[in-house]
């Protein structure tokens, strides 16, 4: 036998907690139950984004959600900046662009990092721009983003929204939305929250609500006035996903109980783990700054990640992810987000060392998980 | 102790098995695994649509899947007729409305059916309709629309789509898409289905999809047009929620082994049977004609609907659904859709005695379930 683990960036492992509560039978989303639910879920929800807004839960993907993020708090008529520089920091600027906006797109080489003068040049270049959007932590190149000090820049051009997609960055990086001043931050269940897919979060401040209302996009499902509207009634606009938001009440003790200093290290040992790991076996790291909650890496000459990921999966019980697009061929994703522990790491760079082996490269057996190891030998803190 | 019954028009309750599918760890939505169980759904979903056409699984709510097939069959310039005599039969108009369409209203009473005479008389002074919407069960009030009939006026037209919003009807009444001319048919997770909502069904036939190619309505998360490129290879366009997929497999296989028609039957007779039930009780059906999935009724005379409700679930552990909107203090709706057999109508027969006798109706304690049994006493297909 042979067991099988997902350790991709998404979705990713969902605790028995989570996995039981949503066994149990549903509820009806019109009940005190559920209201008394959603009431703490609002405010557990509001600790791990670091604001004061309302954060919306809505039912759909990461995807959705930004579309909504974007489609509320702009106008047809305006110039949206896209930071580019991987497949999803892209996607918003293709949105933004079936919507009608104007899109001028900061491109950067996949796999670096947005610089902030480049977005100062290019918002003084704009000055009519009303939203900047950045995938926070662009999970297709394993790629971080200076969140922080782009959130600078933006609210130094003063008329600009910054729209951050935290997908894979909230829970896993610090990421403050009122203390950085981002006006509209973005999530999604089967990240950091280790729920099934099928929950999107927007928050979003007063700047973002006063644009909010001359937003001439239409919309209906997406619209997040009716939401809030609903949300400060502990209730939602359409039927929710109830199951996932019993179960997102669940893993959201779970992330309390551990703490946000203490889930942000955990990620962050996380990911030196499995970046020590893949380059003590000779994979270089693909991005210029690596993300907390993926480590993408090139696998040496002559090897095809592609066979390498299938080997892990398919005779090894280990999910990772594959590169994406142009990346397919050379690019693997390992990822550590969400209910991810020490156990797992040693799991992925065993499996990585035997697929490794398997299509050719030459590599020492027990390298990867000797540098694991000692990643985690490590006190803490260091 | 009191046992807790959801017997609603939606959230249902979930089959064991669909429960435990979900506890299951989550697969990833890209590999192997989810490819040929999703393709098992998409045939699953064509048996019970009773069409060749693809029926698209969509993460969100009835609404926003019916929102997608507004506004991917038609242009912004358009004019829709929306079939009203209802919350959500009006609610599609509020939809194209704010996607700036022209939208015109079959005005009917709430409680009432649509006409097919009026609305052939409504499209012979609106030939330029390019979309005629119909909630077939309006769960609000109770009614069964004469959905083949309505196709047939809308077929004769010529130029106009039929969408039907099948949320509460699919896998309760007969709606065979192919063989009646619906153009575009609606559904949603949490009715017949009988598992938890977050996901949204839209099928559309080829004269549907010729009037894709020229919409002009914004949308990305909602392109019908991605998703069925992405459906064919087994696959969503966006992470899909993966656990109430595997969940709809399971209860699509308790369906298929239940058969079309013997699923159409028992939800038949549990109409009957709630019917009955509530008559006894001296309360009278809202409707003009009732649908299979809901009974909606009216309390007597000096008793307050949404206190009857309120008892039901707070005293007697049965969660049903209140009048929507203006019916509030006089309407109740027993849901009976999905998986739901005798024993959920005896129960919610019950416990309605109980609570009309509490709110002080004058009624003969065990008339109601008197009159449930003779319902089921009667030999099958009378």
């Amino acid at each position: 036998m042979q067991k099988q683990f997902l350790i991709a960036p998404g979705p990713t492992p969902v605790p028995e907690e989570a996995r039981l509560a949503m066994a149990r039978e549903l509820m009806h989303h019109r009940g005190p139950v559920f209201k008394r639910l959603f009431g703490e879920v609002r405010k557990q929800l509001q600790w791990l984004f670091e604001t004061q807004e309302e954060v919306l839960t809505l039912t759909c993907s990461g995807t959705g959600a930004f579309e909504a993020a974007i489609i509320n708090f702009t106008r047809r008529e305006d110039t949206l900046i896209a930071i580019g520089g991987g497949k999803f920091g892209e996607r918003w600027g293709k949105i933004a662009g079936a919507y009608g906006m104007k899109v001028v797109t900061l491109d950067i080489p996949w796999g670096q990092t947005a610089k902030p003068e480049a977005l100062r040049d290019l918002l003084a270049a704009h000055p009519e721009c009303a939203m900047v959007t950045l995938s926070a932590s662009e999970t297709s190149t394993g790629t971080y983003h200076p969140v922080e000090e782009l959130a600078a820049v933006v609210r130094a051009h003063g008329r600009a929204l910054f729209a951050v997609d935290g997908i894979t960055a909230v829970g896993v990086h610090r990421l403050p939305m009122d203390a950085w001043g981002i006006d509209v931050l973005v999530s999604g269940s089967q990240k950091a929250f280790g729920i099934p897919p099928g929950l999107g979060f927007v928050a979003a401040n007063a700047r973002a609500w006063e644009r909010y209302e001359s937003s001439n996009h239409p919309k209906y499902y997406f619209d997040l006035g009716r939401e809030r509207t609903n949300h400060v009634q502990n209730q939602t606009a359409f039927t929710p996903a109830i199951s996932l938001v019993v179960a997102l009440h669940e893993v959201m003790k779970l992330m309390q109980t551990e703490g946000l200093e203490a889930l942000i290290e955990r990620h962050r040992l996380n990911a030196c783990a499995a970046q020590a790991g893949v380059q003590a076996l000779g994979c270089r790291l693909y991005p210029e700054v690596a993300s907390y909650s993926t480590t993408a890496a090139v696998v040496p000459e002559g090897v095809d990640a592609q066979q390498v990921v299938r080997a892990m999966r398919d005779r090894y019980g280990v999910t990772i992810a594959g590169g994406q697009d142009h990346l397919a061929s050379s690019v693997f994703r390992i990822g550590h987000i969400g209910f991810i522990d020490r156990s797992d790491m040693l799991i992925a760079i065993s499996a990585l060392e035997f697929a490794l082996r398997d299509a050719g490269a030459k590599i020492e057996i027990g390298a990867g998980l000797r540098a694991v190891q000692n990643v985690y030998a490590q006190p803490v803190g260091q």
